[in-house]
């Protein structure tokens, strides 16, 4: 889609930063160690001196590399903060009605006041989003297929969007078909109809603790009963609850994010994944994976889907572009194995149609190859994002604050002094136009009431710094 | 937004074509009687000779009147074909759990099958609907507003569309203000939401019959189950049977559509309304009131809304523009009455945000004031096509054949002999690429399986005729 030479260097440039991060990511590059001098770079990539300046100036920004006179660029400390990641979290275990306050609603509403510093919703800049290049095929498109605005376009929606997934899907171990694709309003709509699919008023599911927020209040618009299960910051749920937890009680479904969990950024390995499906498939409980935050990895590979491990046709797989390309479009999907059929029909009896412009442009966007560049700089932003947030907190919180390490998505956890109440704490940030998300919110039990969550969907400025700094001197004013 | 000579002209003939369709639809001009002459009405508009020879020969095409040789022209014999309308329908008054076939998804996917002869969906023709300005519209608009597509446009959706269907609404006897109105994916998710916010699985609803087969989908995907409420094709509900049916029983809903039934066409009068809405508010039952056909009426004036007689917050009004503008962009609406807050907070949790470019596209467009003048077109050109049609039909058809007499939309409704099996009757009609809908679609409990629906969206055709003719054909081979 580039073209002429200023265009063509733009890319050169970020593909060689990109490279450095990832040799850094996977270790082949450790802290200390110079990265190549800029002539040797400029032959050994066959670039220009310019390019590899501006690639390695970028580094420098970045944080990923630091300048020394004389000497050349070498790889910086991460000056990895001090601070401790959270513990495994202990939910009650308790088979709980959910019943919820209202104030995810307004929270969610006041996280879209864009006056406010933006650490509340889990929402990346517009800035990092392609929406000139999004706009642009969309136009060419609405003049090219207006006849798609005097149509329905049923379930399963649009074609052509369903095999770009279906491609891309190999990336995370499966081999879906377009045929195998739902496309949705959002995976909003794909989680909302796959509990409703598989649950009946009253029955139970078994969620991870924390989780996000819009499943708990799923499951309480379906009067659902849910079970919370205890979460590693670093490899997600807990199987050994679980697999007791399955022992003596019958659970309608499992609802889990485990590709970088919101909130917590967990990431459960490949095992786990196969060991989930395994426990799950002997007693025939589908799992609804939720993994928009899948292609949003920072180290070497795409995690796989804990799909990929199903034989049986039990795992309902959700995603969406709305945390990587435009939120305000509306498209997501599911693949939901062996319970299509009753996916496709709720859809059809409760919306009809989906709109198809924004599924074709989507379409357009990803064929163009245009999608795995923006993913590349995306996950180098909100990597270096999150690093500079989590640093910001360590260096302004009290003593005893906890931060997760997350490896991939865009939130960061932070756990308190016991003593903190991050309604009230919220509240105070919100006197001061800043939008934080209270850790409660993440729970049906009122547990995690001391923790907060932190977007870093934005890039780092002077502004996000002083609103952490603002957020740490509210913490003192703010008890339980 | 026309301009030049060329198109005032153009606006001014159909303007006055109106005027007289107008007349004689309200008896003011009888049959037989003569329009004015052209140079007279020349004067008394103020227009050329060519724009009423223009209005002249058009009405004429339509059918509305005739030329006689050296006299003028004269309102035609509607040719008032001879068929009867169908009766009261006599439902058995069970409550029923729904348990339909899959038929309708089979029929709903056929029926976009865009080579068939367009006799089966409800939708009109492509060519009728203003794709090209709206489409103009929609990229000024992407164009000046890229940003929408980055934000979440949450419930209750884009405020400019929430106020032009405010203002909208004085027309149909409600006040809205915008903040009573919530933006749905198209009507089928106003109902789906205002069924999910008002009732149980387990629940019965009391419907019209026969009735939009959405409306029993919706009930049979919800656990619902129904009671079956005798129609009348002119005056729609018939409220004595309700009010017994009330006596003793206890309903969770009562969904209807007085304005123009899908498939009756009935219109319920106003005095029947009032006496609905006071029935209901006896015993608070709600009322979830379809009203997508509203703005399709023949007659002098839009009929009221139900809602205008509700002094309860009991009734709530669903709407669209798929029937009138643009089936593909999915814009709906519903004023949820006391309902809002829950019928909110369900959209939020099932579906997080809708997309803001179509809601802001038809804002304009109404604002402009196309649409009105859309509609009068429209308007016109159904009320032709649906004449056409009956006419096709009381010509081809067998003697026992009943035809309904509809005031407004754009379906009609055909009671066949007993012995028709009209499930195999639309097979062998898809045999020969014609679709059309079986009337047991519109019912729950085995009834109208003689019926059949005809969709009369599409501008009167050669092709539609011989689609007809090849239908009777067909009778003779269907038997039950």
């Amino acid at each position: 889609m580039n073209s002429g030479g200023q265009a063509e260097e733009n890319f050169l440039y970020r593909r060689l930063a990109e490279k450095i991060i990832r040799q850094i990511n996977s270790g082949a590059l450790r802290v200390g160690e110079r990265i190549p001098a800029v002539r040797k770079a400029s032959v050994q990539e066959g670039v220009s001196i310019s390019t590899v300046v501006q690639a390695y100036v970028t580094l420098e920004s970045l944080g990923f590399v630091e300048a020394r006179p004389q000497s050349g660029y070498y790889v910086r400390s991460r000056r990895e903060h001090p601070r401790p990641e959270p513990n495994a979290s202990k939910p009650s275990g308790a088979i709980k009605k959910v019943d919820l306050n209202n104030s995810p609603e307004q929270v969610r509403a006041a996280w879209l006041d864009s006056d406010l510093v933006p650490l509340g919703a889990a929402l990346p800049a517009p800035e990092l989003l392609p929406t000139v290049k999004l706009n642009r095929i969309s136009v060419a498109l609405s003049r090219r297929a207006a006849h798609v605005m005097s149509v329905y376009n049923l379930p399963p929606g649009n074609f052509e969007l369903r095999r770009q997934i279906a491609k891309r899907s190999l990336d995370w171990g499966c081999t879906l078909a377009p045929d195998e694709i739902v496309l949705t309003n959002g995976a909003t709509e794909a989680m909302s109809l796959a509990l409703r699919a598989l649950t009946n008023p009253g029955e139970t599911i078994a969620v991870e603790s924390p989780t996000y927020f819009g499943i708990l209040q799923l499951a309480e618009s379906l009067g659902l009963k849910i079970v919370e299960i205890p979460m590693n910051p670093r490899v997600g749920m807990c199987l050994d609850s679980l697999e007791n937890f399955l022992k003596n009680r019958r659970i309608a479904a499992c609802v889990g994010i485990p590709n970088f969990n919101n909130p917590l950024g967990s990431l459960m390995p490949d095992e786990n994944k196969r060991r989930l499906l395994q426990m799950l498939g002997e007693k025939n409980v589908p799992l609804i994976e939720n993994d928009v935050y899948g292609d949003l990895y920072f180290g070497e590979t795409r995690p796989l889907a804990a799909q990929s491990f199903d034989s049986k046709g039990l795992a309902l797989l959700c995603g969406s572009f709305s945390k990587t390309l435009a939120p305000g479009l509306r498209v997501g999907w599911i693949a939901p194995g062996g319970f299509k059929a009753k996916i496709e029909k709720l859809q059809m009896v409760g919306s009809l149609s989906t709109p198809a412009l924004p599924q074709m442009t989507i379409a357009e966007f990803i064929e163009s190859g245009l999608y795995d560049r923006h993913l590349r700089r995306l996950k180098t932003a909100f990597a270096a994002q999150i690093e500079k947030t989590a640093q910001a907190v360590a260096e302004y919180f009290p003593e005893n604050t906890k931060i997760t390490r997350p490896q991939g998505g865009f939130v960061l956890w932070i756990e308190l002094p016991k003593t903190v109440d991050s309604v009230k704490l919220q509240q105070a940030a919100l006197a001061e136009r800043i939008s934080i998300s209270p850790g409660s919110l993440f729970s049906a039990n009122g547990k995690y009431r001391h923790c907060i969550r932190l977007n870093c969907g934005h890039p780092w400025s002077n502004r996000l710094n002083e609103a952490i700094k603002t957020i740490a001197g509210l913490l003192s004013l703010i008890k339980k």
